[in-house]
This record gives structure tokens, sequence and C-alpha cells, in this order.
């Protein structure tokens, strides 16, 4: 049996079920984006990593050195800024064939170093290897929280409303943009998907600001898609979730590139993936009061639906749904759309 | 200029200039193996990571995915231990083709959590990626430690005994063993050569009682080579070494095999790399209680030389030594001998 027939997420089941061994240390282990561990001090230790592969997660000619340095600490950074967290320490491992340019290299690093400065972490250390052909980069963020802010993807509660920051789907026609050079856009529409796409901006200061205002229930970033992500705040908190067709948020770039390149933009802004939006739920009395506490960032956020008791059930759309049915859908590293 | 033009430690060299902004939580960052950091707790945060690149770091025919597993963690193990640390977390980030058989990717988790287990940590996260082709494992070990029993490469003094237990030299033997096969040698050399490589036994247990006896003023674990492990040493330090040729440790496997292939074997136990021994420095008069304390664990010890305050010249030989001069010697990932 090969990884592709069984997927991403059953190969991490698979995984998770050969590890008995735990510790007391461990808060969150295995399935989770970032590990949440005790160490001797009051405040809990996150570890996340993420990978990007040249010709996977990103095209060489496509993004700058610079740009891809930001989003690869970006990304993580988007993972800690979804428990309330605080980047602290950034590990760098960078496989790369030894033709590299020492100045792609050196730029890489000046994007990565802007991009963690920006959360407040610094790089302390990584390794350097070979690899044959291709670029391999894998970011391991360190983050610290106290334990009373952290915010689980585990807890959302039926009747709680769900809110998405941003507008899902624009880094997807972002990538639309640099797969296809025939589609026409206006230049203000094209710059903005791009940057979405290219240099993403984790939501670290709304994700503390959520986080510790005690309403918020349960969070995830928006990595693998908004259905994909939603259903991992669903299975984690043992629940099902409702999305009226009506209250999703489709942005007019992203609305453009998709006419323009004959797609379904609610698609896109369901399950394009890549958007590092944060994705959460609280009780549906604080709609108010959560927007509020986000308005002053100048971050939109939009109430998309409410958690139901139908544990794994995800409808979408008014009664027939157009996604009804249940199960992960987004971004699966090797099965592609698993509905 | 490529990579290659300047060598994995050049290229350190110059990504850590890039890198301003550091922090006052940072006790050892860039340039050391493993991450010293400052928590909210008395225990110092230990981070350490390395990569596995199959056809750089391994040969997929050559080792069983349990061992490579096991071998992917116990490198890690062996940089904590060279500071007398203790592990606590593993994150593994695994880059696969789609392709790769499910069975093949389990039993890697296997031996990663075996090796884990007897190191007492365990395995709480991580990535799965695709990749085009081949196989790159990036495992982040998360160590801790008391700040009174740390043990740094930088604290070697003139006059200082080095000391390196085991015998290195002998990984490089079983590589060569992989790497041809018409070299004929008894059965027990080749089992026991080929272990070396394949499945290295971190020196846990024995960086933890080097560093709480307060005896060792530096240390490190020999992955580049005994000289190039003891050339960081010296730089960290600000020193020099001396290594009479006549008291370099040569095993009777070692050289058995370094005989059949024609090599010169001093060279394999200073150059080999990937030994996962460790390479200390003490006081010389402190030299028999080094070696009783050590005595309990089973594995030899030997003194090969002393430090010297002749900053960066490392002699091997009699006065005119056969590798007599400076510099970083061993195992580059890109340049290979920078001597």
């Amino acid at each position: 049996m090969q990884v592709k027939e069984i997927g991403e997420f059953g190969l991490i089941d698979r995984i998770a079920r050969l590890l008995p061994f735990s510790s007391p240390s461990v808060v969150v282990g295995i399935g989770d984006d970032v590990a949440v561990l005790k160490t001797s001090g009051p405040e809990y230790l996150l570890a996340t990593c993420d990978i990007q592969a040249e010709g996977i997660h990103f095209i060489r000619d496509a993004i700058t050195p610079r740009q891809l340095g930001r989003k690869a600490v970006a990304i993580n950074v988007s993972d800690v800024a979804a428990m309330g967290g605080n980047p602290s320490w950034i590990l760098v491992s960078l496989a790369i064939s030894e033709s590299t340019d020492v100045a792609f290299i050196e730029d890489l690093y000046r994007g990565m170093s802007e991009q963690a400065a920006l959360a407040g972490a610094c790089i302390v250390g990584g390794n350097l290897s070979r690899l044959g052909s291709g670029l391999v980069i894998d970011i391991t963020l360190l983050g610290q929280i106290s334990p009373e802010h952290l915010v689980l993807r585990s807890g959302a509660q039926a009747g709680d409303s769900i809110f998405v920051t941003g507008y899902p789907g624009e880094s997807r026609a972002g990538l639309e943009l640099i797969l296809r050079s025939d589609i026409e856009i206006g230049e203000s529409f094209r710059k903005r998907v791009l940057e979405r796409h290219l240099t993403p901006q984790p939501r670290l200061r709304e994700g503390r600001i959520l986080a510790r205002s005690g309403l918020v229930h349960a969070m995830i970033d928006v990595s693998d898609g908004v259905l994909a992500d939603l259903a991992h705040i669903c299975e984690a908190s043992g629940k099902g979730a409702y999305i009226p067709a009506a209250s999703i948020p489709v942005s007019e770039a992203a609305a453009e590139v998709c006419r323009a390149a004959g797609h379904d933009v609610l698609d896109w802004v369901l399950r394009g993936g890549e958007d590092y939006e944060l994705l959460f739920t609280a009780d549906s009395g604080a709609a108010t009061e959560v927007k509020n506490l986000l308005a002053e960032t100048g971050l939109p956020c939009h109430r998309i639906g409410y958690i139901t008791d139908r544990a794994g059930v995800i409808q979408v759309g008014e009664g027939n749904g157009i996604f009804g049915g249940s199960g992960k859908r987004g971004w699966d590293h090797f099965g592609g759309d698993k509905g």
C-alpha cells in the first residue's frame, strides 16, 4: 500500500497508533499542528514545524528567495498565533544542492530573519545539508504561552458561532495567476492576490487578542482550507458545523480572478488553503464583542456559520447544501480531495 | 558564487552575520549544534535538528527503515548528550514521495520511537510533506538541562587533556563496506563496523556522568570527524590542540577493514565522521578520575592529546605532524576537505 492511497491524514492516524509512549509533560501531542509541552517553568512551550519543498510548495521562479524565507517562517508563526502564543525561537533546516547560489541562500535568510523579527522571534540554530537537487526548508518554531491563554482546536461547543478573519480564497487566486499566464486581470487585484499567496501575514496580534479575551472556544489557522480546518476543529471537539452559503465572505479580487479563470469561487474560498487566516468559534452571544475586539486591528472578521452537535457532519449551503456530507475537505499533501 | 565554493562552515559564517537580531533568552545560538535557551523555568531548553537526506546521508537499500529511524533520532540525542542534557521531545518532519510504501514509513517511525524511548524522549509532533522523489527526514530534538550541568564546546583551557570515547573510525569502516562489495573481512569485524555505522549509540549516559562530574571543561559529539570537531572546540575556546600520533586509538575492526580497503586507518579515525562518540577536555590532573567515572559504563575512553594556547592550530603527530597546520578537517556537507 502506498502513501497516496491513504492520504496525509490517514498516514498521521497510523503513525499516531505506533507511538504509544507519551509523557505527563505533553499537554497536546501528535495530530495537532503545534505540540504543547510543560517545561520547568509556569509557561507552556509550543513547538511546531513545517516543510517547504521546491516543486511541491513553491516554484522557484515564481517567488523570490526573500519572499520564500518570509513565507516559510510566516506559516509557522500562523500556527502559534492560532493558539494565542508568543513565538520565541526558530531552527532552520535547509537541504540544498551544492550548486545553489550563495546570494540566494543569503536572501532566503534575510526573509526568514525579517519575518522572525516581526513575530518577536529569533533564529537560534539549525542545520545545513546537501541535497541532490531542489530545495527543502524545514522551519521549527518554538513559542511560549501562559496556560490560561491557551486556545486549542478541541474546545468548540454546539451553538458556537464560527468566525474567519480576512478573505480566504485570495491565496488560491494568487496561485492561479502563478500557474497560468493567460489570465487577464486588473493590476490592483493581481497585486493583492499575489501578495496574499507569496507573503501571507500571520495573524499573530489578532490571535493573541482573541485568546486573551476568554471569548474564543476553539481556534486554528487556515492552512489546509476553511472546510478542512473546520473539520479539524469539529473532529477534535466531537462536533459538526453548518455554514449557510450566503454567509461565506468572498473578496472582489478572488471573485474576479475566479471568473477569469473559469472556476467556482466558493470552492476556492472553502478549499483553497494557504490562507493563514484565523478560524475560530465563540459563544454566539459574544459575536459583537468579538468583532469589536478585532476592529482595532483593521482586519475584517466574518461570522460564517455555527457549530452543531452532529459530530463529524459539516454541511455547507441551504438544506441540500452544495457540499453536504461529512469528512475532511481541502488540501491533503498526498491524497488531494478526500471528500 | 556557489555554495560548494565556500563550504558548509563558510556558509554558516555568512548566515550568522545576516542575523543581527538576538535576545537575552538565547544562551547559545547560531553556530553551535544545539541552541541553549532560557524559558520561564529554572532549566534551560536545548534545541537541535538534523537532516537525513536519501542519497546524501543514507542509501535506501543499505539501511532498513527501522535502522534509519533509530539513527535519525540517535544523531540528535548525541548532540544533546554532548552538553550533558536530557532529551524530552521530538518533532519529525518527513518529506516523501507519494508512492512510498506505508509499511516503510511505519517501520521508520517504529525505529524513531524506539530510539526516542531509549533516550527518555517522546515524539510529540511534526509534519508530513510530499517530495518529488527520495526521502528527507528532519528531526528536531528538544531537551532540558540545569544550568549548572551544562557543558559547552567553548570551555577548553590550555593544558587540558583531550579525551575521546569508543573507537572513532569504525563508522567510516562500516560505510566502506556498504559502498564496496569487494572487501573481504571476517564476519565479526563486518558486523561490528556495520553496526557502528547503521545503528550508532548516542553516549547519553556518559555525557550526563561527565557533565555532572564538574571535571569536563568542553565537550562535543564526533559527527564531522575527530579533527573537525576538535577544531570546533578549539575555535569556540580560542585554543589549539596537539595530538601525538601514538595516542590515537585504533580499533582492530577498523584497522582490518582499512587494510583490506587500502586506506590509511588514521585518516578514518581522525576524519571519518558519524562516530557519535564524545570528545571532551578536562584538567590533566583529573585524567584518572575521568576514566574511573566512565569505567562503570563499560565504554572505553582514551586520552588522545592536549589543548594548547596556539589558537586555531591543531597539530597531529610528532613535531612535523602528519596533519600539521590549522583549520577544520573532516566532514563538510558541501566542500569536503577544507583543511
